[in-house]
């Protein structure tokens, strides 16, 4: 196997780093010392913090596996619950510590990075709209209220997520997670 | 009237700079600055930056007009509708910048300040304790469905709720607080 470039160990383990810590709770050494790779080689790589954390972001994202909310021959509403059962997954294996990297940069960053901000923004409408159609494709099996509005349940069902997200780092449970199923799928998707 | 003590002046004037720049985002430096107060009489008044958040959290959850959760003459849901109309309001007055201080210093602090932590899992149960108290005399009235589990959507709406602080820091508009609105009072609590 080819031994992984310069800009591929730090950008791979910055993803590691700044789930942790956070985009304000470590600096660039921080960063650079846990990629093992020279401080001085970073500005070589990336512009910024920012444009790193833009990077760390989307290769969270290429790891969320949203190919589960379109695989075929699965009924959507079950699309919809593997989905969130394979993030649930990603942060039970993180001892419900970290939560989510999009909901952290959001809160840490939306207001003085608008690079970031936009990133995000475009990130959470995708998202949004990949939980939206498979909504659709529900409703149109019958399987819940055609008069409901796809589009405002998937925004809301996303945002719900996030709130547990941010709550389990409170609880070190997953009693929010499991709150988020009963209510998004036994009540609300009724 | 009496002029606030130093210790009052620096709490009081610490909810704004904690809220608007987050804990990691402001140094006491910049705290005692915004208070105008010698930065040397910090301690005086405050054993680190964590006690003084913890104060900071307690004034922010004092102004949040909790009583709307229990006005008399007022039906139940009307009552849900109005505290969360009147946080919505507080979000407004900053521009949708700053989003709910719980749910920042949950983000950027639960994993490394315990006491903090625990003040805040104590705040969030007191919060939908409040709300599923409100939900339990909804279903009394034949307002809600009997067979929702009021505890369990409360703090789902709860988490709800702070998922639509994190997502408007992205939108910068009050979308997220409409689909919250919507979704909430129109299809969940149906």
């Amino acid at each position: 196997m080819a031994r992984p470039s310069l800009r591929e160990k730090l950008a791979s383990s910055a993803v590691e780093t700044l789930h942790a810590n956070g985009f304000r709770g470590c600096s660039i050494q921080d960063i650079t010392e846990a990629a093992g790779v020279p401080k001085g080689s970073f500005f070589n790589h990336f512009e910024n913090k920012e444009d790193l954390a833009i990077d760390s972001v989307r290769r969270y994202l290429e790891g969320a596996r949203s190919d589960i909310l379109f695989e075929a021959g699965v009924a959507p509403l079950d699309r919809l619950r593997n989905h969130f059962t394979f993030l649930a997954e990603r942060l039970e294996q993180n001892g419900f510590e970290r939560g989510c990297m999009m909901g952290r940069f959001a809160t840490e960053m939306a207001q003085d990075y608008p690079r970031m901000r936009e990133e995000l923004r475009s990130m959470f409408d995708v998202w949004c709209g990949a939980v939206e159609s498979a909504l659709r494709e529900a409703q149109a099996a019958g399987d819940i209220d055609p008069r409901h509005d796809p589009g405002q349940l998937a925004r809301y069902l996303v945002n719900a997520w996030q709130g547990a997200t941010i709550r389990l780092k409170i609880t070190r449970d997953r009693s929010p997670i499991d709150d988020f199923f009963n209510t998004s799928f036994k009540v609300l998707l009724k």
